[in-house]
């Protein structure tokens, strides 16, 4: 029944969502936050969903990739990174996130290859009645936890739920209205947006606030080697891992080797050309997983099964996301057993946007694992419709958080280490 | 449709097939070889197929796992190692072949659950439709070369195909022979047996018959490490890897840093432990996959990605096997891009005998990938009879290859290194 099955068309949407002003070590989130939502269509009604970024360098990627995807077999998923390595060449993008450090034809390539990776696991289940779990080894768990993740924030907007968020107070506010609403049971703070010191306070009172509740804290490199050790040692007891503190793998394994947590990456350890000299060198505890940039959900699995090797924690980092990639990474999580951290969420800054029409939802801090065929959710074409004008019109095409902070600070600059 | 296949029963029968006196560094092949069937069953006529060791201590474990999967879901992987490590418990027994150096409860473990996560992948392609290929990440090549796999050889019978094999003429000649009738275009010669100089003129003279064959060279760790570096030293650019010279990762380490080829490892790195030591020290070039001791065809999966972010080879180690394991490497195979050596495979010492009804064929030196459901063979249920009644006749319930030879050496010890 599924011998033949094959690609017919591929569509590449971009869109664009509401976002609040939430604030980071390299500026300011924009009005509105880009995604591009992959449909791979195999015929008899078989389309599969793939999410990803939505800035114009990697739209274009995606786009060329798209074309060339036709006739591949939905199960040959080595075809499908043979096909895109052609069609994408030796394009060598930054990622808009700054996340992923000096950018290479490497890491375009599994950033390209992944939304359309997630698509045809996504058809494969749907093909075979299997649950995308299934297709990556099978369920080692029934729900996947996720943690609430807090930022600094202005607030520009009286009608903004959320409001200002600045001092320690207006943080736990934060977090207490989240965790009413989703019941997440771990904390992530976002930092490097003000002195260490003010956002030691903020731990500390989220501490006392919560006191069950695991903390992490993730200045994106903001400080200095001798500034990470600093707040390592003020922070040892209050936090569970403490998240690229400091910029590169020696200073990494320069800080790891004091430090009384765990240190975790998403900065440090970002692709498998990284993983060699990172283990060697102890630079990180905790790898936090990202299919997005990993190359998917299969080559993810792979991080995983390194990280369990090696004796690496396992987490999960996160970008504004809708759903599509929140079942994604459910997928993923289900079938990971050494996953054992809470992973990040962009979810609850979606502030309800959707382009699936039955996204999974976050109870008791956790997703319930869908068991359906495929991802287990379905596109809502209006909702598409609707994001793609937002992004027609919107006028934003690359996301650019420090030039976006730079129009109310004019002084602001992206520096790492700023402390 | 197959949402709630789950397992019915499960079939473990002990086999023997008729093995000719094959030297080695432990010893001499006894006149049988034993293996164990696995038999799972989903109903609906769905069975699945999985091979293994048939020594007895294996095959008490086999069946204590057997006993405990009754409902598991046929996709329930995660599942399948739980139950098998309640069942085995602490269970710790060598392996009957000497290759994977101390026992452990995990290399225990790792060796009882690979038939039966084969059998369960086996099933799910049958459910499914898809090849076992696929639900390995898919093809990445149509056909699997395998290795022409010479053996030092004693002639008991006049009826024995292949002839005594001591000097060099005569691996020459079995290498003919088995060149002639498979088309294997890589050679292996197991070594170990005779002092180096003499394995050393066969390579010569393996060299000299087949100027285009990759020749590789396995003495079983029988030499100590300056043995190890004169061999080297003398077979420099004859050999495409030398394999497991001497044991330990130091040693091997030793030989590494000075030899001209690549060292290719079963015996030293065995298990997903050794891999930290034995890539940091650059004990190995090369890992020979085997899923019947690393867990399965998944975690030898997991090994090849750990090879290929390492920059480490992978090619393929055999045992004594029938056609349920010769399918179950060639779909490994093909969907494992970085497997770039021919693999090894004992197939040719088989003479013609097997369990399966419809044995893959070996063409050209390779085996083309079939692309049916599932693993692709169907059980012999005639032969699986007649080979089990050998298995109770025959009287061999252990391998043991260095009592076997004493039987002709009474001298004979099983000494690494002996040279």
């Amino acid at each position: 029944m599924t011998s033949h099955l094959s690609v017919r068309g591929v569509t590449v949407t971009p869109i664009a969502f509401p976002d609040l002003p939430l604030l980071n070590s390299a500026g300011l989130h924009e009005p509105w936050a880009l995604r591009a939502v992959v449909q791979v269509d195999c015929g008899d009604g078989l389309v599969g969903l793939g999410e990803t970024y939505g800035d114009a360098p990697h739209l274009e990627l995606l786009t060329r990739a798209a074309g060339a995807l036709t006739g591949l077999g939905a199960f040959d998923l080595p075809g499908l990174d043979r096909r895109i390595a052609t069609a994408v060449g030796a394009a060598d993008t930054p990622d808009r996130h700054g996340l992923t450090g000096a950018s290479s034809a490497g890491k375009t390539l599994a950033r390209v290859v992944s939304p359309f990776e997630v698509a045809l696991l996504d058809i494969q289940g749907q093909a075979t009645g299997r649950p995308v779990y299934d297709l990556l080894g099978g369920k080692a768990r029934d729900t996947v936890p996720y943690a609430a993740y807090l930022f600094y924030k202005w607030a520009f907007d009286d009608a903004d739920e959320y409001g200002e968020a600045v001092t320690p107070d207006q943080i736990v506010a934060q977090a207490r209205r989240m965790i009413d609403r989703y019941g997440f049971q771990s904390i992530k703070l976002k930092g490097g947006v003000f002195p260490p010191e003010q956002e030691i306070d903020a731990i500390r009172a989220l501490r006392a606030a919560f006191p069950d509740h695991p903390l992490r804290l993730d200045p994106n490199c903001a400080w200095s080697v001798d500034t990470s050790l600093k707040v390592a040692a003020e922070t040892e007891g209050l936090l569970e891992y403490l998240e690229d503190p400091t910029a590169g793998r020696t200073g990494m394994a320069e800080v790891a080797r004091a430090a009384g947590m765990p240190l975790a990456t998403n900065m440090c350890v970002v692709s498998f050309a990284d993983l060699p000299e990172a283990v060697e060198r102890g630079s990180v505890g905790i790898v936090l997983a990202d299919h997005h940039y990993w190359g998917g959900l299969r080559a993810s699995a792979a991080l995983a099964a390194i990280c369990r090797t090696w004796g690496v924690g396992l987490s999960m980092h996160s970008n504004s996301h809708l759903g599509i990639s929140l079942a994604a990474m459910t997928h993923l999580a289900a079938a990971t057993p050494n996953l054992t951290y809470a992973a990040d969420t962009h979810t609850p800054w979606q502030l309800g946007t959707d382009v699936v029409a039955d996204p999974l939802p976050i109870v008791d801090g956790s997703v319930t694992v869908p068991d359906g065929p495929g991802l287990g959710v379905r596109l809502d074409p209006g909702a598409l419709a609707r994001m793609h004008e937002d992004y027609l019109t919107c006028g934003v095409r690359e996301r650019d958080d420090t030039a976006y902070r730079r129009r109310f600070e004019p002084g602001f600059t992206k520096r790492r280490p700023r402390w």
